[in-house]
């Protein structure tokens, strides 16, 4: 049997998943991931066991519009016809975008070259209503060029130990952080999206990077706030962790 | 003690609601509805026993930006703090737009001049996820001018008996639509926007008028069809009633 390896770009709403990433708690019933509900369709669909390696470890309630897998398989059908056979095993929540052959030593992982994230903030007194998953709301206004001027202070490799959550358990907190953009939506003025494209992240560096631009926006931190938490690398100079349904994974570059 | 009469806009997200009106079965737990969420949030507020009277009767799963209520109430607080008031005793997923003193003939049905829904179709192949309460799904390419050119033909006054579900309980089915309209959306082209507004709708008359103005887009149903139907008053000759979670109260004209 001849396995080759595929590319599998996924898109999801987050909210009624426990994150990406496959748990089975001790004594209970596995909880609802991403890759486990892809994982089983793909292995029901194919009739064979699947090791699906995705690129992000999103957490619950963070959705994304292109999270990209790798698995290794033997397909019976054609390449073209898969990412439809695969969704009509699919719940509406989940999406397979698109299914390619790829070389043997792509890694869904260890390929990256970037990722881009988005913040969304639904920054107005009214309350967000069908988009309420999808956004963090802040009635408080913010100074959107105050929070540019310190988002460009992230750009570059930088120690972003003070941007970790604890226990973030990885050898190294230096990342290289290629974009970061303040911008209202043009199509709707009250929502305030924020990109962050890097090489890598620490756990719920975005959030906290987000966190500590609004309180920036919001006019409690100095736009310094970023050069200090660079240098001291401490977390408890900045805001606070924002919640993860604003949070989108748009796409990874390989 | 004085009562005077209030008129109350509110926005909802209809997915986890039975619709607008306050239903009791026998022998049961009242079934969670707007007017009901909304009334007892009232209720509870002023300390007074309210009976709130909606525009229009939202389906199960029918959204709104501008629904409109009337209520009659002593009220002790200033009106300009009501909303907000009301509004941190509501769910996350209905809210109080304003609120607003009116005469004492204002009736928020017998009052409307017109109402405002917008049908929204998601029109691609990909699959609606973060939006799916919000749309309906049609993955066939439809002909968005050939609609335009049905939809003309709705406005005016008419018959409209066949664009009404059976059971529909009116004594006269004479409506006069307004505007009648299909756009794609600008920000996104991948969404078809019906716009209908008349002076009154029957049970079921935009998702039927959808439906209908989908299989002429098709290409299933000629243009004439809307001719034949306002002539032939029969409902059987039109397309489905379209799902409710692309329906959309937008706004109420008095």
């Amino acid at each position: 049997m001849c396995l080759r390896r595929y590319k599998l770009t996924i898109a999801y709403d987050g909210t009624d998943f426990h994150g990406w990433q496959k748990q089975v708690p001790p004594d209970r019933d596995p909880l609802r991931t991403v890759g486990g509900v892809v994982c089983d369709a793909l292995q029901r669909l194919l009739r064979q066991p699947i090791q699906l390696v995705g690129a992000s470890r999103t957490d619950a309630g963070v959705h994304a519009e292109g999270q990209v897998a790798h698995f290794d398989a033997q397909i019976p059908i054609p390449i073209d016809r898969l990412a439809k056979a695969l969704n009509s095993r699919l719940p509406d929540d989940v999406e397979a975008v698109s299914i390619e052959q790829v070389a043997n030593n792509f890694d869904a992982i260890r390929s990256v070259l970037s990722k881009q994230y988005v913040y969304r903030i639904f920054n107005t007194v009214r309350r967000p209503l069908v988009n309420r998953h999808v956004v963090w709301h802040c009635w408080t206004p913010l100074d959107d060029e105050r929070m540019q001027e310190a988002a460009h202070r992230l750009i570059g490799e930088h120690d972003f130990a003070a941007f970790a959550a604890a226990g973030h358990g990885r050898t190294t907190t230096v990342r290289r952080i290629l974009r970061c953009r303040v911008e209202r939506d043009i199509r709707n003025g009250s929502e305030l999206h924020v990109l962050v494209e890097g090489d890598g992240f620490l756990y719920n560096m975005v959030r906290i990077i987000v966190g500590t631009l609004v309180e920036v926006g919001r006019g409690r931190f100095d736009v310094n706030i970023i050069d200090r938490m660079l240098s001291e690398c401490d977390r408890s100079l900045g805001g606070p962790t924002l919640p993860p349904q604003g949070l989108c994974l748009q796409w990874v570059r390989y």
